[in-house]
């Protein structure tokens, strides 16, 4: 497994470490290879802004701090202004399509949007829109094999939540195999993208 | 606020890193600190153990990772026979009393024991130990204000649940304050605890 850093980032309440956790497992406990989650609190954290940071490597992480990541999975406005200008050149960003609205964005940065919430909405529950991203994540980042994240979701929720989970993570990467392309640099989502749920 | 290394850990499912972060976001949100939380995902991660690593400091946490900290939460024998030897010299062990037995500890070790299951299952729901631990924790570790840790609970739980992590909280902070003594050493809990909840 080659290193890769990734930011999870959005308000609280929206699941982020969670998130990040199903992407730790995926990549230690399905994939034999290492993962550190970091979380900062501190001044940052008095704002409503919630940021978890991964590293995931072949080998044992020495240094958990994720300075520039190649991937950064952003779930709201105040979190993507703060974050994005970390993201490393020729990165991935990947967006709630209606939570994000991008610009200004590191040159060469790929960016990947996926309506998760009205996805989550749709299957009954707006709380799953984390899951939702995370199969996202899984189909359009390749860093991980599906299988391998779709069973650390189920192994990181309650047992009355796994359906649901399920159900969301399968939603969310099936659009992400259904809208493979990034968007065009320099514009806006709404405009590149067809929802189609 | 004094340079603090803080261990929580158990078995998957009883709630270690929302522990954590309760920790994390008191010292941070509340009292002005500075706070990181790691988790390590890794060959670790393939066995039922949980464990989040926390680093509360005045300053921004250089380094999160803790080798050997001054405090140790633990809430399952199996965490606790792989961790326990790393509580530095003098440091502080808080047990679950009955998912617990102590033995070979560092010397010096002060340990502290709180029926934190039995707690929650007179509160009506069992998972709400780690928030009664958390309680306990902030009784008998006198590192952060009891207020500031109980405002970090209330913002760190869903609204449904506010009420019931209160009373969690409540229930475990009482324990403490009115079993304030730690263990004399080389005994087992059992035996020196009266239990009255």
């Amino acid at each position: 497994m080659q290193l890769t850093e990734i930011r999870v980032a959005g308000f609280g309440g929206q699941g982020v470490i969670l998130a990040a956790i199903v992407i730790g497992k995926a990549a230690s406990i399905y994939e034999n290879g290492y993962a550190t989650m970091t979380q900062n609190f501190g001044p940052e954290a008095r704002g409503g802004a919630c940021s978890a940071q991964l590293v995931l490597s072949g080998d044992p992480v020495l240094y958990p701090y994720v300075t520039n990541p190649d991937f950064l999975v952003v779930m709201s406005q105040e979190a993507y202004v703060k974050f994005a200008p970390e993201v490393r050149p020729n990165g991935t960003l990947i967006i709630e399509q209606d939570l994000v609205r991008i610009g200004n964005l590191p040159a060469g940065t790929k960016v990947y949007s996926c309506p998760a919430t009205r996805i989550a909405e749709e299957l009954g529950k707006r709380m799953v829109l984390n899951i939702v991203m995370v199969g996202f994540f899984a189909a359009v980042s390749r860093v991980l094999k599906p299988e391998s994240v779709n069973q650390a979701v189920l192994e990181s929720v309650p047992p009355a939540f796994k359906d649901l989970n399920a159900k969301a993570f399968e939603a969310g990467y099936k659009y992400g195999v259904e809208n493979p392309d990034a968007l065009p640099q320099h514009s806006s989502p709404e405009k590149e993208v067809t929802v189609e749920v």
